[in-house]
């Protein structure tokens, strides 16, 4: 197991990773205001792993409500945190009951909105199962729920009291799902940590193959530099915005295909590598440099080409990102492999021109 | 016009109270993060005030969205909130965008609640126009919405940059409502403030009369008393909790008769009677305390019994309170006029002759 802490003053916080955490109820019990949980879980990961963390609790004497949702970002919506809310108060869950997300990025980011707002804030507990939700979603206190005008466009900073990332569940994880959560890794080899994208690309088949040894390294280094980021700027005033690398431009993917039709991750491949070629075009960063940073995409099974949707409709939907700001779009592009900064100064025609490349036809 | 603030440091807002403060863009615009605002309000209020409000912002380049609800605590909720949302972001509103809620506490709670939601949180003006909200609601960052199993158990913690309470609007009030804020400007006295006691007794019919001194002065003072509570608890861990004098059977009598059939400061001043009878039954008060306490809610129009739903009912809805701790419920107790207490220690007997008594059939 390897170990590390987000530093958030009095609202740090362990992340622990490792085989076989779900089962270890010593390392959850000094984290409960009282022994009461309730876990929140969906019918894909609930019948996989809810008893294997449930039992030894129960064991230990806690009281534990079960809340299984529809699985799916489809349902990741005011309507479904209702369900949450309604189990709730049905099993009387009171302040100390603590909420534990276990499952992938929707579950984390709509149970721990239900934890913020639960009787005006619950504790909450992390048990991420998806490797995308183990470097990303699980660090850094953002919880929400989409909106059918835009994803993730209500919620709240909320941090969990701890993280449990068990690598073994990411042996079930399909392969597509997989994909997803290396894009993210990769993202923070590319916004700030050059020796780490060097260590992916001499280790991604060992990550594609889930060697539990090169997946510990992958997730520990992911969330170290997450950490960082989020220590520095918990509420995204500034650095923070530097981890939404292709993400303006995976947003507007996801929410053109409706929502589910593109995993998260493989937008974000897609969108990463429209902000390479943004960042091509203004010079930053070279054609070979493209290059390398779509073998590596391709590598790890991702798709590096986002669905025509057309010119007009992608800046539409990227005009409603919540990083714009007095009307101006601001994008995360890359002044170097490693170097990732934030800019509104993109040329409409340079815009132009790489939304009409680099894409293939919508299949959803 | 007098002015307060709320000290919670870097989360400190000035509250103005006074006639004509809708109209004063000048308190208004250093608040603004940016020019641009979402007022929220509703069918009742807002064709009395909203252009009072925004034509001065206008007249200054503001850019506002104006949305306006139904009225009443019935729409208090998840769906109505999503309306809101609906409205922002067809008018693309920004981090940057303020919201000002213009209304009553539904108004506020709801408002409040999108803003501490909306894009993770915006900022947010609270614009009073009721008695209750002005000495209650507006202070102390507790923003929400209902759910069917209970009231406001859906919320944040979030606090406003401004508070502007315009005592014209409570020219406006319909008579029960004025009376619905008396309750709360009482419960100041009672349970903090034995002199501002002495003063509701002496100047009752000048506040029933809607002489503005009288009524700045009532709101000034029980804007004090909260904001000293607030101040010291922000988050309701320990003295803050004292607040709720009247509320956990106040509660049970809105959620028993539906919502909005009992207007929540009529429920807070039956419920305080219950409170208070409680108290005369631990021996705490005197019985000439109780009638002293019945009179004055008499005289601000309140009523002074609750209706009799059966002491079943009432104990399985108090069961259901936010305050409720390991199955106990917490009562907010009268030690003396001027010095409420917590207790759990409540004899089932006391509790059950309480609720036998001091009813009347309920007409909703």
């Amino acid at each position: 197991m390897q170990s590390l802490t987000v530093d958030l003053g009095d609202r740090s916080y362990p992340i622990h990773i490792g085989p076989g955490l779900l089962g270890r109820a010593e390392l959850i019990l000094p984290h409960l205001a009282a022994r009461n949980v309730a876990i929140v879980s969906n019918t894909t990961v609930a019948p996989l792993y809810m008893q294997r963390l449930a039992a030894p609790l129960r064991a230990a004497g806690v009281n534990i409500t079960e809340v299984v949702l529809p699985d799916g970002e489809a349902f990741k919506n005011l309507d479904t945190l209702n369900q949450v809310f309604d189990a709730l108060l049905r099993a009387r869950c009171e302040r100390k009951t603590t909420l534990i997300a276990l499952g992938g990025g929707v579950i984390g980011d709509l149970t721990g909105f239900a934890a913020a707002t639960y009787l005006r804030g619950v504790p909450f507990i992390q048990v991420p199962t998806t490797l995308l939700s183990q470097v990303d979603s699980s660090v850094g206190g953002k919880t929400g729920v989409n909106h059918e005008l835009g994803k993730n466009m209500i919620g709240a900073f909320y941090q969990p009291r701890l993280v449990l990332a068990d690598t073994d569940t990411l042996q079930t994880l399909p392969d597509a799902e997989l994909a997803a959560g290396l894009a993210e890794v990769i993202k923070y080899g590319l916004i700030r940590d050059l020796p780490f994208l060097g260590w992916l690309e001499s280790n991604m088949e060992s990550l594609v193959g889930r060697d539990t040894d090169a997946l510990i390294e992958a997730i520990l280094r992911s969330c170290q530099n997450k950490a960082e980021v989020v220590a520095e700027d918990e509420h995204e005033g500034g650095v923070r915005a530097l981890l939404n690398l292709g993400h303006t431009f995976g947003h507007a993917i996801e929410t053109a295909a409706g929502y589910g039709n593109w995993l998260h991750g493989h937008a974000v491949a897609a969108g990463t590598l429209l902000a390479a070629e943004t960042s091509l075009g203004l010079g930053w960063i070279s054609e070979a440099d493209v290059v390398r940073v779509e073998a590596l995409f391709h590598r790890a099974g991702l798709p590096v080409r986002a669905p025509a949707y057309g010119v007009e409709r992608y800046l539409d939907l990227m005009a409603q990102d919540k990083k714009v700001e007095a009307g101006r779009i601001r994008f995360i592009l890359l002044k170097a492999l490693g170097e990732a900064v934030v800019s509104s100064a993109v040329p409409p025609e340079l815009l132009q021109r790489v939304l009409s490349g680099r894409f293939i036809q919508p299949t959803a």
